[in-house]
């Protein structure tokens, strides 16, 4: 008893939990490098990039239509804040990376809401952030979806209006199989 | 000529000449590993790290009062501008970042202005950034200063002031020996 009486307070972590679907991931082992339902505790200071090259990228996608390094995530403290905020930067230049109802080109950033669809050729992730104490480690957690994330209402055709992607309500999760607009890439 | 007139158009790359100062300078061989006067060209997706570890950071300090990673510093493109902007963001837990008259905690960062003097303990660096064409390199440029950049005038004793860091004024260059303050590290 007395060891855990005067062990150190556990303290939260953040927890990025991600839920990915791409319409060809049952057949072409696209996702096979990515431990679903396995958390992953990694230091708050790393960059995590998302992409094909496995020697750069921690998590991996199998599929030649993936950029070397995709996009990445990376956690830093607002000024104001006592809790971790997240950002995530588009370092694709062939593909743009829709994050809510915004594209973002080649080395553009933005800071991620706490609910987050993130999409790029076919794949769809639903970002979801969750505060902990901890400034050292977050934590990561996959959980692949059988069906698609999103389906897509009342988006503006025209160009992407930063203001959407800090907006809960331009994510909306359904059930519904869902079509893809194929023409935007 | 031929092939001189039939080739691409050279593009010009953002430029950072980063000029870098610390008392003992001269005697102790921190800066050995950094290669002055040398221009190095670097891809625009890379986070640029600087600390004592070699394995990560790409220019290190031989210094045991310096962190395994300092500070790392991060190109990125605004939505509305056809230039490389530039972010620095505080990687040690234990020392402040001072860029301008701001002090960064860990993990917090700011885009630098295109001309700004960051300080962490004895160490002070002028990192001057001239905008180029392509997106997809950028070029450092390291030069060793023979005395201190900084003195330090009318800076406000309390809270860093956000607003002092976008303010070409907040840095001032002078040629007279500083007095550093021991009392802030």
């Amino acid at each position: 008893m007395s060891s855990f009486e005067d062990a150190d307070t556990e303290e939260t972590v953040t927890s990025l939990r991600v839920t990915i679907y791409h319409p060809g991931q049952m057949q072409g082992g696209i996702f096979q490098s990515i431990r679903f339902s396995n958390p992953e505790k990694l230091p708050s200071s790393e960059v995590v990039k998302f992409g094909r090259n496995s020697t750069v990228c921690h998590y991996t996608f199998q599929d030649k239509q993936v950029s070397r390094v995709q996009f990445s995530l990376q956690l830093f403290k607002k000024f104001d804040s006592s809790v971790l905020s997240l950002e995530i930067k588009n370092m694709s230049r062939r593909t743009g990376l829709l994050v809510g109802g915004m594209e973002l080109g080649y080395l553009n950033k933005v800071e991620l809401p706490s609910r987050c669809v993130v999409r790029f050729g076919e794949y769809q992730l639903l970002v979801e952030k969750q505060d902990g104490e901890s400034l050292e480690f977050f934590e990561t957690l996959f959980t692949m979806s059988p069906r698609p994330l999103l389906q897509e209402q009342g988006w503006p055709a025209g160009k992407p209006t930063p203001e959407l992607c800090w907006s809960a309500q331009s994510t909306c999760l359904s059930a519904c199989p869902t079509e893809m607009d194929e023409n935007e890439y």
